[in-house]
């Protein structure tokens, strides 16, 4: 018999995570039934989409949502036989039995020398986000200024460089001297230490002194209402993540951007990578392209071992990691 | 010699304006050169654009920003006769020698049973305003939920007849009895009155159950906070005013509106008219067409006397009107 480790949601979310709102559970699995099969968890991925969605997802004594790349190692279903790769929606279990209807093969192609963590990553979640956010909610055209904040997580490092490639100025910011560097090192013309610049206001403004046509949001909060400030005319603002606010008790607040947004004609859309699904075969072969053609760098922040998981999640509403952070069985 | 009488911003506002914010002065106006004319006021239009706009576009001292409709006593341009009723961008004053680049000649066929007052109203900015609002920004369709907020005023009565006639269910909020009257007799499905009604959250949520496809805001402030909390998923919103912040002097806050436009996927987008100026004179064809065929009705708020302007603009600002503000000169 099976045994799968699991991460329960002990009790929801008051303020940051703490380590007693996990609890690490084992249960006995069953054998898979027709149209089933086995998982066994090879990476999984923790996001910050996870804090507010555990509210909205999720009630006490649930294993926490989540995605990740497993291996059938048992199958009752011929669409996916044992030793395939699949991405599913299993939540933070080591073991899964799956009637198969969340999991998507892992592309057919996957090339040897790429980790099937960044299923997870840049040719995962995280890249469509950044893509759809970039071609479907500001279609980013070349010669535009865009911002993005959040700019070395997982999500921002890739709007970043598919916004270098379509001949973008592309102002970045992230909370560490590190992070800045490697903001750097993916090409962004100009970074941002939020954290250490003194005024974010002026910060902004010396960056792209006839300020933005774009800002890809991941942070919200007060960053939020400076950004807004410095869009030009008819600025598109996408709004993807507001990891700032996640933590709140009570929710912060901020001047109304309403005037700015009259003025200024500015158009801000709130958007979920879901709402392009049928697009994402074709776009994942479109970033693995651009990672295999060294158009886009891939960079992870992964811990190891299962049972680090709140540690790896908690860590990453840190801002401890650059790039995607994953946890490696 | 032509004297002119006009209303000088002496001061910028701080917060509510008051009588001493302005002055009346008398000038000697020259006779007009070649390509110029002289213009006589007849109506007037006091708008809560004004109040914020004073600071973008006026310095102490200036005449006070405006439109209203003139006609041509005197003139030395061959595309603007004598006798001619234009709309122009004056300012406050009663007579005026103009050089013609802001005038726009009141549509050629104009019914003589219709006052040419209706110009600066609902076959004017605040009818394109809502045109505009519904079919360029929120595109809206027959069978959808649509909020508006300063519903009895100039541009939110239209928007509302206009979306009845469009086959949508109209939610509409304004700030007294008479005003929440006007709106039922205009057609609106569920009307609020938002100072006297409690809970502005449960009564919005009664008025529509299920949510609200579209809200065409006018308010900005508390009401938007509350009113983005109840759009369905995919709402669209149309920034067009912000009434309720535009005399603060120390910006009114509010909580940060990231995550429900992220769970909805909302798109929030600020206007102006102004945007769509190539199809006003088919617009203005279409909107004297409802009007006379009684799909439009209009209502006007009549303050008479030039001297009188700063009180109608400050009882505009006060929610006085039903209907559109108009100084009749």
């Amino acid at each position: 018999m099976v045994q799968a480790k699991t991460w329960i949601l002990t009790k929801h979310f008051e303020g940051f995570p703490k380590e007693s709102n996990f609890q690490l559970k084992v249960v006995d699995l069953p054998e898979p039934k027709d149209g089933e099969v086995l998982l066994e968890a090879l990476f999984l991925s923790v996001d910050p989409y996870m804090r507010p969605f555990s509210r909205v997802r999720m009630k006490e004594g649930d294993v926490m949502i989540g995605t990740q790349v497993a291996k059938v190692v048992q199958s009752k279903n011929a669409a996916f036989p044992a030793g395939m790769h699949v991405v599913g929606r299993s939540g933070w279990r080591s073991h899964t039995i799956s009637d198969c209807s969340d999991l998507v093969p892992v592309m057919p192609d996957w090339p040897k020398d790429v980790s099937l963590s960044l299923a997870l990553g840049i040719i995962g979640m995280p890249g469509l986000t950044a893509l759809y956010g970039l071609e479907e909610v500001l279609e980013l055209k070349a010669g535009e200024t865009l911002l993005v904040n959040a700019a070395a997580g997982a999500v921002g490092s890739v709007v970043g460089q598919i916004a270098k490639m379509k001949g973008c100025k592309v102002v970045g910011s992230a909370g560490s001297d590190a992070k800045v560097a490697f903001l750097k090192k993916l090409g962004f013309d100009e970074t941002i230490n939020y954290k250490t610049v003194g005024s974010l206001e002026e910060a902004l403004r010396k960056a792209a002194p006839d300020g933005y046509d774009c800002f890809f949001e991941n942070v919200g909060g007060p960053f939020s209402s400076v950004a807004i400030s410095q869009m030009k005319p008819f600025g598109r603002i996408a709004v993807c993540g507001s990891i700032s606010t996640y933590n709140d008790t009570d929710p912060q607040t901020g001047p109304f951007p309403h005037m700015t947004m009259i003025v200024k004609q500015l158009k801000m859309e709130g958007f979920m990578q879901s709402r392009w699904e049928k697009k994402n075969a074709e776009s994942l072969r479109r970033l693995m392209g651009w990672l295999k053609q060294g158009k886009l760098q891939n960079r992870e922040h992964v811990t190891k071992g299962f049972e680090n998981m709140p540690a790896a999640f908690m860590g990453m509403l840190q801002g401890e990691n650059t790039g995607k952070a994953i946890v490696e069985v």
